[in-house]
């Protein structure tokens, strides 16, 4: 399993980011073929480091190659220009991409 | 299911770090009671946003009251006390909570 973590500091604009996070950018990613889950917490809390998210989500694909299937096709690019909208109304976002192995 | 995400930037002495982290963070960790799973990833990789981490880590609980009171235990503080020796030799570490809700 591929997980895609993604953390968004506090929006410069609240409502305008949410509007865009669940109109267009939620329905948007689950429409990759790829994606298994899509999942959100919108209490996330800082334990160490600097600043608390406003929110973070985490995405699941079954293994690497398909994520880069899905981040390569044009719904994929799509996605890719939208989160550079999203960026504008929430200039901090991290997202990382990582396979785990259990300990 | 209660999430709990920590990211390691490079650290400082990578040796000193690594034997630290598995042989006494780790083992650490797995004795507390609540924790249902903990999995890392070595090859994390940053798709926006600043630095790549070193090392990425997702632990899992069954729920906030769980978290708390492995974190509230003796053990948690120890472990609390054993990631500001981490910190020495790995000064980028952030670690979010956080509760997931499927979309």
């Amino acid at each position: 399993m591929v997980h895609f973590f993604v953390a968004y500091e506090q929006p410069s604009d609240v409502a305008a980011f949410e509007r865009h996070y669940f109109d267009v950018h939620v329905p948007l990613a689950k429409r990759l073929p790829g994606l298994r889950s899509y999942s959100i917490s919108r209490n996330p809390m800082t334990v160490r480091g600097v600043e608390p998210s406003y929110l973070v989500a985490l995405l699941e694909w079954d293994d690497m190659d398909s994520l880069r299937q899905d981040f390569a096709s044009p719904l994929g690019q799509q996605m890719s220009r939208d989160v550079d909208h999203l960026a504008t109304l929430c200039p901090g976002i991290r997202s990382t991409v990582f396979e785990l192995e259990a300990l």
